[in-house]
């Protein structure tokens, strides 16, 4: 497809400082997604943003597999009387909905209501499904997409209309084993999220007012970007039986009594693929973890008169050897010269290129070069593979250790409001003691986020940070029962 | 999940006799849709049913990316004011579209419509994408799911409302080029079909009156059903320049001059699955091809009293030994008779058995048993590898041929209305001289829908068939400029 910027080469903009222009700049260079299609906040993804896409989805599915999770496919619509049927569900999401009224040149006498997520139609089926402890637990999944008529500025991958995700659903036969579930699923996305992406995020558990609508408590993964802003990348629910009750998924228990099962829900969308180009991003385009990267090496040949056909023969070779390897490569023979091509596969942020030239062939040996450093390694031929192998680790080692610095470099302890709206205005997460993060601290985190701007998203989970005897909450001044992470968010 | 027909163990249904009934029956005992979800004409993918579905879309992937084609992921909504620019298209599926009139509590300024099909938006993209000669082929891919709002009745994966599928569309800067690119989606398909799925079928060029709406022409693979109607399970689509002059996709021509596309689209549904059920079940339940069957084979242990331990043990090891190998195997270990998981498993298709007993323990031996003919062979443990090789490859064989006669056997010549009365009434496929396939051809065909039932599908793709000096239509008495090919059809 036509380059949509021809004649610029170089890719060159400072990430931290200008990460709206950055991030909007490098969707477009490295063809992630297309936002021209028209219709605002549904842009296309295109090949090399859907291969992104594609392999982290590919990665948790094979997680999922792995866990008894199995994969189903639900339909988009919703008869609306279903919808309804949960109160603090569709208090959550009836200003979002997008309305199916007519079809046919009719209109439609049931509306239906595009899903804006699955709880409702899947809780349905799972009435039908469950009818013994026999049948539980099940787990189930699907990858779609869902829609909700966003009413905040669009933003590609982050906010945008209809959102291609995966979701999972639970259903388990007491309490204790579905929060045993919620911590399955933390195993998987750690393995996806760091080991897999290479990204640290912090898992929280959301103040009541702003958990997922019908659960009894929210768990998030926060992901911290350049902006300083943070990106809820995980949404991991334990709905308890607020639903089973409604939809009276009931089950005969073992000692032949009846209950109700205990339900969780959990998803990521593209906002995953969001986070991976921004986090590991630099001033000179994308750096890709070599787990997803459609293309983890590219091979660019330096040609000479005389000892091109050498150069490419042995080019060719590589790209063989590597292919007969499992590794997604690709070999560019493109008439342009070696700079061009160099600066064309970092933006696409390619975590390896090989080089190779007359000498190389002289002399058997390949040039190594790692996309985030630049650094040039000289190995022999028949070293090829082994220094591969270790080029990958060294990456994928450089990314994570990289992101968890940032991390932790970017919490800081606040005890004052002042200190809070300096770190915010820095960009950073601030570590407070605070009231409550049941409804009674509503309203310190409502006097938070109109006045500084940033947003109280919760306290750590599963962890024992407790405020001190002494810490009173930054807002309010009384006793401080949390210590919560407050800062801006998407 | 609960078992929706508790007590009944077999399945026992004469599938030609009562094909319907068979169908439907087969759908919810072997879990493969569940149509009790509450908006007519879309029912949920179940496990085992979207198993079915995902490994026939896996082979076809691997097709397309293998070929050039891009995956890439398309909106669900089309704005009306784009998706009417094509007069034909329009008109084709008008009548059939879902509207989105309403968002976010308001009513829409621009009104949107479910995807029938995506034509239109990506051609749009399309046209801003392709600049040069440089940029062709441009071949695309998505797999998605569509919406037609069907007035005829629904049926389970062959008529539905919300359509999971796998369109491509591509682009070609000259007429042949495009046409070859029909030809090479036909090669994909062929592998598809013939080598994983077993099905042969009828690959017929349809007559003017009922091509794809905004097509120059449509070849369609037309699969023989058990009631002895047509299922039209792929659509392989020439659209000449109709859509690139409407769009404007024109291109930069080698020779510096102006021209608009070639275009191509083609594509498989649930459909497939449907093929695959119906061809190859028996009275039994399902028969699965070994290539896309969710179990391949299943290990049932045969228990004796003080032996239990021992055949566990080594029905353990086959398994280990077959996951090792890459087989998709499931060890039945539930506490059931040997006879019940017959059953079930023959009922599901599992492709093969494998039964182990005390006896196969002492012996060394284990026994096979194809599902399709219920033979059981004995063979010794270090064989096992050897003779299940032998096994997948005499079921493919045997679906395959059995698949092939069929068809040739259903086909019948016929030369008179009353032959090809007889024929329809019997659930053949009839092949008659026809005076055309062009407009002015319609009104036979019309008549011989109206008084025989039966469809002209149209006439055999890139064949020799023509009519003798002498053939006469079988409907106006002129001279026949074809043969063609009449059957019902779904």
């Amino acid at each position: 497809m036509s380059k949509r910027k021809g004649t610029k080469i170089t890719f060159q903009i400072d990430k931290e400082k200008n990460f709206p222009e950055w991030y909007d700049e490098i969707l477009e260079r490295a063809e992630i997604i297309d936002k021209r299609y028209p219709v605002k906040g549904m842009p296309v993804l295109m090949p090399y943003g859907y291969q992104i896409f594609e392999n982290i989805m590919k990665k948790l599915e094979e997680l999922w597999n792995k866990t008894g999770h199995k994969k189903v496919l639900f339909p988009t619509l919703i008869p609306y009387t279903l919808f309804k049927r949960e109160a603090d569900h569709i208090k959550g999401f009836e200003e979002q909905v997008f309305w199916v009224t007519k079809a046919g040149g009719k209109d439609l006498k049931e509306l239906l209501i595009l899903r804006p997520t699955s709880e409702v139609p899947i809780y349905y089926m799972f009435s039908l499904w469950i009818r013994s402890h026999k049948d539980l637990p099940l787990k189930i999944y699907q990858t779609c997409t869902v829609f909700r008529y966003e009413t905040k500025a669009t933003k590609p991958l982050i906010r945008v209309r209809e959102i291609p995700w995966n979701e999972a659903h639970t259903a388990h036969a007491t309490r204790e084993d579905a929060e045993r579930q919620i911590k399955e699923a933390w195993k998987c996305y750690d393995e996806l999220f760091i080991d897999w992406l290479c990204i640290y995020g912090l898992k929280l558990v959301r103040p009541e007012w702003d958990k997922f609508p019908g659960a009894e408590y929210s768990v998030t993964l926060d992901i911290l970007m350049p902006d300083g802003r943070i990106l809820q990348a995980v949404g991991n629910h334990f709905l308890g039986q607020k639903f089973s009750r409604v939809f009276d998924i009931s089950f005969e228990t073992k000692d032949g009594g009846r209950d109700y099962v205990y339900q969780t829900c959990y998803g990521i969308s593209t906002r995953t693929v969001a986070a991976v180009l921004a986090v590991h991003g630099d001033n000179n385009g994308l750096i890709l973890p070599c787990t997803i990267a459609p293309i983890q090496v590219v091979i660019v040949p330096i040609l000479y008169k005389e000892r091109e056909e050498d150069v490419l023969r042995k080019c060719r070779n590589v790209e063989k050897l590597l292919k007969e390897k499992g590794i997604r490569v690709l070999l560019d023979d493109r008439d342009e010269t070696p700079g061009n091509k160099f600066y064309f596969w970092e933006m696409k942020g390619v975590p390896v290129r090989i080089e190779i030239g007359p000498r190389d062939v002289d002399n058997g040996t390949v040039t190594i070069c790692k996309r985030y450093n630049r650094e040039k390694i000289q190995v022999k031929d028949e070293d090829l593979m082994e220094a591969l192998e270790r080029v990958f680790e060294d990456i994928m080692n450089y990314l994570r250790e990289k992101s968890k610095e940032k991390l932790e470099k970017s919490i800081v302890n606040v005890k004052a409001l002042d200190e809070l709206k300096e770190a915010i205005e820095n960009g950073l997460i601030a570590r407070a003691p605070f009231c409550s993060i049941e409804m009674d601290g509503y309203e310190c985190a409502q006097y938070v986020k109109e006045n500084i701007g940033g947003e109280v998203r919760g306290i750590k989970f599963q962890s024992s940070e407790t405020p001190k005897e002494s810490d009173k909450c930054i807002v309010c001044g009384r006793k401080a029962k949390y210590i919560v992470y407050i800062a801006k968010s998407y």
